[in-house]
């Protein structure tokens, strides 16, 4: 009666029906309501994107979904960033808790900045400023032709280099700066030669206050190494050891600031990177 | 004195000072803050992230940072996500209008859930579910190592493969669908032997159903490629045109769904893509 004890009411635990509605790409929806829900850790949510929500008719069709889910007896919690006065009116007729991230907060600044919302549809993950949007664009790009020291050229255009043994984490993070950040980014694999020559390697001697570590625990290393190469030296907690202690001791010479990837994630390792190296996004 | 035209009280436009204040990444402030900010198109704002604050001594050096910057002479708008209640009170007495995403709504949420909120800093960000982090990793190498049909090996193992001509967006949006979704996709780039030929190209054949097509203009797909390579027949109006009404033709023969990447950003193509595909993510 295992489930009476985790749950003493006797009541199934049930899924809570949750929806993430918006009139754009329903990406400000589901990061502030999954932050939200993350408060919440006792209950599990079934999560639904209903993006490009831009008539009332489409708005009433999602209203039909939402109070159908509803009638078989658990209300959905909705959380909506849709800015139009008709359509945000007609999904405030949803039964379910109706979170309303933006009417919430937009008075606020109306009263702040003296002047009223447009009321047009969200632009934030739009083209929005072509010239930002470009950059991105052309960050990513210059992060997929410098991923793992592919070409050395151009390492000047870097606004950072991050440095670090195999799979410590360098390829997602180098990505995530670029593509969210439109940050200039590319990463150099430290390799067993490197760690027997005296200073940085070559390539990165005219850069170094470019250069960001990462280093890891040898045991969560050899745990991603061995998913790609099983019972191999590279996998070995010895290697994985000598390469991570070595790496750090290069760090700590050069002054390189570094960060420990084995236990945060690539948002994480992003911010952390942007603040300590003061880069502005 | 367009000036005075355009801002008749005389006073000099200056940019609005905007924090984005967090307990963890500062993703989430940035998002919802920004979204926000998008109402406003008239103002413009210089915005600094502060994330990880995660003491009451670190808050009370913001306070200081914020209030130092309202006393000469324009109130900023801090957007703060942090949850620790203790935090919250000190960043609310900010010298700004403080718009807190967070404990406006939980309230809210409390009362649906019938519990409390856990009142730990935000997760949403962090490994959170282990798991679907990991899957999130996977799907970034399996990006890098499909992008442009690099590796036409493991097609079968795609959610989803973008095809279009070169330079339509594929590979952003692919690495977007993976960083962001977790989603395995590959892509594919059509070229001129692919449409002299009857048939979907070999390779795609037994993956029609997974396929998913992007197009652009002849004008905006000639601009791009000419930043690439100015002068050649790669970037001409006539060859990108030719291209575009062939790819869009077998689009059409073969019941592949497709976009035109022209006008929207990788955010809105990711979110059409899932919605259109009905991935789950």
């Amino acid at each position: 009666m295992l489930g009476n004890i985790e749950n003493p009411g006797g009541v199934e635990p049930v899924s809570r029906p949750v929806y993430f509605l918006s009139d754009s790409t329903g990406i400000t929806a589901e990061t502030l309501g999954n932050t939200l829900l993350t408060q919440f850790p006792q209950s599990t949510f079934d999560r639904t994107t209903i993006p490009f929500i831009t008539s009332v008719e489409q708005a009433q069709a999602v209203v039909s979904t939402v109070d159908a889910v509803a009638a078989r007896g658990v209300l959905p919690i909705v959380f909506s960033t849709v800015v139009g006065g008709d359509i945000r009116l007609t999904l405030a007729t949803c039964r379910a808790t109706v979170v309303d991230l933006i009417g919430t907060h937009i008075w606020q600044l109306e009263g702040a900045l003296g002047a009223a919302a447009s009321g047009k549809p969200g632009q934030a993950h739009g083209l929005g400023n072509a010239a930002r949007y470009q950059s991105r664009m052309t960050a990513v790009e210059y992060a997929m032709e410098h991923d793992d020291g592919q070409s050395l050229r151009a390492l000047e255009k870097a606004q950072i280099i991050l440095v670090a043994p195999s799979r410590c984490g360098k390829t997602p993070t180098t990505m995530y700066l670029a593509l969210q950040h439109g940050i200039f980014a590319a990463n150099f694999p430290l390799v067993e030669e490197d760690f027997e020559r005296e200073g940085l390697p070559e390539p990165l001697k005219p850069f170094a206050e470019k250069c960001f570590g990462l280093t890891s625990t040898p045991q969560r290393l050899s745990q991603i190494r061995t998913g790609r190469r099983r019972d191999s030296a590279y996998a070995s907690l010895r290697q994985c050891s000598y390469e991570l202690r070595s790496a750090e001791l290069m760090y700590l010479t050069h002054g390189i600031p570094y960060l420990n990837s084995s236990s945060v994630s690539v948002e994480e390792m992003a911010a952390t990177i942007l603040q300590r190296m003061r880069l502005k996004h």
